[in-house]
């Protein structure tokens, strides 16, 4: 997936800012459609550098609603 | 200091909120202080679960300033 890597069972991406509140304006972004999916990927807040990794911890790995919601994070971020 | 250990010159913190939305709620208002500060942590969020790393890269290490913020970080978990 384009811009997404696997790495120990999760796809993997790392997106950045302008600024810190940038960042943080989009984890708020990302939180709600986690919420309204009710699925949470792991996120890691660095500065203005996030990284997001959505994995499916019951199966063990990555899922087509992963692919999925990987492919929504990136819409939720304008800049990349 | 109360809650938080030193861990490869950081001082950091893992708290536990009653749902995914109180744990994003908190790192706004941590997020809020981080800008205030202009002192960022690092924060890394695994559902209701958000850690927290307070160091300054400048100086190598943890700092007074560190310790303050952290402080003050607890202050925002109310539930703790």
């Amino acid at each position: 997936m384009d811009g997404w890597e696997e790495r120990d069972g999760a796809l993997v991406r790392e997106l950045e800012f302008p600024s810190f509140a940038d960042a943080i304006a989009f984890v708020n972004r990302l939180a709600e459609l986690a919420e309204r999916e009710n699925h949470h990927p792991d996120v890691d807040i660095r500065y203005r550098r996030v990284t997001v990794r959505w994995t499916t911890h019951s199966e063990g790995g990555i899922t087509d609603r992963d692919r999925e919601l990987a492919e929504r994070t990136t819409e939720l971020a304008p800049s990349r």
